[in-house]
């Protein structure tokens, strides 16, 4: 899987955009390539797994991005019938629409509501061993519905992709994903309904795999990959077959250890930029005689400098990262992070700030659980009442708390625990 | 690996030519093109890993496919080194031109004389349960080669392939490969210096397997295999991807459990038909930092009705089966081998018969061991001296005990002889 917390990227190439089919993945070359010169005219938004880029300080238009992809906005009907089923007040990143858009959720929830089982897949790609907080957004939500649904998750590190895309040899590869699975245990996950792997390094545990991989490779053309991914004739023949490989995990029998040979649902959590690839494995599914997988799409994580940044593991001030100190955290936000307030406090106080843009407030909104302190925070710093010190401190006091957590939860991952999560094994399955 | 002793297929679409480059596999789809062209006008032979086709009664034009090809004849001077380095006669394939081209093969004779470690690789395309007697051809020379140099030797049964290529599921691709092994180790390979495999398990046994096709597969653009393969925009993904497969085992270190981390030559012994894999395994291998695999190159096994007719597994009188009866031998042979005889007994006798052509004496070529009966034979044929019938019951009498061996040989190779081939485990080295 891609980096599922998507860098937000400016100047992408216009040739590159894809990911514009307003059907499933279902695109001929031909079709692909009048989506782009649509495209570019409209300098619309650039999302695909490798390049995410707004020319908005906004970011990037998610309506916009729903409607390009087919794909259904969450509304407060679904998630009114979210809380009826499973008696639990709706994750905070469902609530505040960062968890924005789904495919066959409901049918997930009737799965649920009829006691039917079900798994959750996601995933990341392990390109760099300085993860940022915003990378912990997938794995968060992934928690929560593990628990509250009380079904088994299986986590995919990308490693074969990463050494594909990036300058990455094989072994480097494969380490950057268990030290990545280190910080996503460190999450917390229960170990008896969890499995991790990467691939470099499962492809060759369990036959399944390859298998399923051979038979989704086999309903997928050139063409068709062409038109959902951008790819090209002087592309790797690696990137070009890639795609299985992350298509593979949604379909049950891929792990038998875990599944037996039943064919079962899952549940997709990751950023929106990632969807293409189920597009394709939701085209694919039905003709191997497999349920399509069910998706929850998050929106980005904003860059301290704001939507229209850059954010990346090489500057350590793009992002507050896992390893950051307190002070380091302080200085970031304080120093880096982009401001919707007003360039004078007289100002500020007469028009007030604007939260939208704001990533002090960005990152309340991702971090901070409470609903009624961030409303008020939100209000206070729309009327000028608050002043950007003053959100930029509350932001500080919210993340700081996480990251030395997470930094202490991380330091009793050792590698027997990791290999725990890692070891091929049947997990227990409530229904 | 495609069926190494492919068939011989007419009228195959000018489009689909290729493997026509006259340097090894460096080619852009430009360069393609360009070649495709150029053969169109010349109506070349068709020789790739999927299609074999003549327009001429003696068959495919040889020295016109090494010149293409780029590869190197085998001649006389190169047998005498290498009967003079292994101190044993050359094996009577060999002798009789019938592997008649190689690549790098002096390497291997130095190695040999230095007493210096390499390996030997062939395979099998798994495509259907019944084998005919040119399906041993390959397995026979590489258990020659194996006795006389005394190195390991891997076989791959390329089961993903035949899935990819053909209406095949996965549980029946797996099941032809287990089946066609035993015909393969009826041959007579010694189980403690052979490993055999199928893809569609060892790589899900094997991590350092998918590790090497990963790395191959970032070194070949997709460019690349359409200029080699012929691939194009409307192939599946499976097949663009697949040539990693068979390239993979032309490194050492696909074998850890065999080799540790050393890095070996090979040498592989297969039908002309399998060389732009292995062009494509040369230009790949000296980037990954592993020696270029060396070739021993074979012509095609004749069809019963000769050089212009397609042998297939579905039509059971194009050629001798590994399961047909002496009486369904004699028949077929008496029935079906194209004659180079005249046609009339008068005429023979006074113009004499063409053996070139004729499909009995191609049979006693390839299984006939004794030169001096050989040659007897084929100026008796000439002259006239010996007419169709008498060569045709030289032929059954000389193919019905191989294939009478063969089926009791076969017998004896239970599930468990077969596990004890595909055991991962360490091969007897002598150096």
């Amino acid at each position: 899987m891609a980096d599922t917390q998507q860098t937000i990227v400016e100047g992408v190439d216009a040739l590159t955009l894809n990911g514009k089919l307003e059907t499933e993945a279902t695109a001929t070359a031909a079709a692909a390539s009048e989506e782009t010169a649509t495209t570019t005219a409209n300098v619309e938004d650039v999302v695909d797994p490798w390049n995410v880029a707004s020319s908005n300080d906004a970011g990037i238009d998610y309506d916009k991005l729903i409607k390009r992809f087919g794909s259904t906005k969450i509304d407060e009907e679904l998630i009114a019938r979210f809380v009826k089923i499973t008696g639990k007040p709706a994750h905070h990143l469902i609530r505040r629409g960062i968890f924005f858009s789904h495919r066959d959720l409901h049918t997930i929830l009737t799965l649920c509501e009829q006691g039917k089982p079900f798994y959750l897949y996601t995933g990341r790609g392990p390109s760099s061993e300085s993860l940022h907080i915003g990378h912990l957004v997938p794995f968060m939500i992934a928690k929560w519905l593990q628990e509250t649904f009380d079904v088994p998750l299986i986590i995919q590190l990308t490693d074969d992709e990463k050494s594909l895309w990036k300058d990455l040899k094989i072994e480097e590869a494969i380490k950057l994903a268990r030290e990545n699975a280190k910080d996503i245990i460190a999450v917390g996950f229960d170990v008896d309904k969890t499995f991790i792997f990467n691939n470099l390094e499962f492809m060759g545990k369990c036959p399944a795999m390859y298998q399923n991989i051979i038979r989704i490779q086999k309903c997928v053309t050139f063409n068709q990959v062409k038109g959902i991914f951008g790819f090209g004739d002087s592309d790797i023949i690696g990137k070009i077959g890639f795609p299985a490989a992350q298509a593979a995990p949604a379909l049950s029998s891929t792990f038998p250890f875990i599944f037996g040979n039943r064919k079962l649902h899952c549940l997709i959590p990751c950023a929106i930029d990632q969807d293409p690839y189920f597009r394709m494995t939701r085209d694919v599914a039905p003709r191997l005689g497999f349920p399509k997988c069910a998706l929850l799409h998050s929106t980005f994580f904003p860059a301290l400098q704001g939507a229209k940044s850059k954010m990346s593991a090489s500057e350590t001030n793009s992002a507050v990262f896992l390893t950051d100190t307190p002070k380091q955290i302080k200085n970031k936000i304080n120093k880096y992070a982009f401001s919707g307030g007003r360039t004078t406090v007289e100002e500020h106080r007469q028009l007030g700030g604007i939260p939208d843009i704001d990533v002090a407030y960005q990152l309340l909104k991702f971090f901070l659980e409470d609903d009624d302190k961030l409303e008020e925070v939100r209000l206070a710093y729309s009327k000028g009442e608050m002043l950007t010190g003053e959100i930029k401190k509350l932001a500080i006091e919210t993340v700081t708390p996480i990251v030395v957590a997470h930094q202490a939860a991380r330091k009793l991952i050792t590698e027997e625990v990791l290999d725990k999560y890692f070891e091929i094994r049947a997990l227990k399955f409530s229904s």
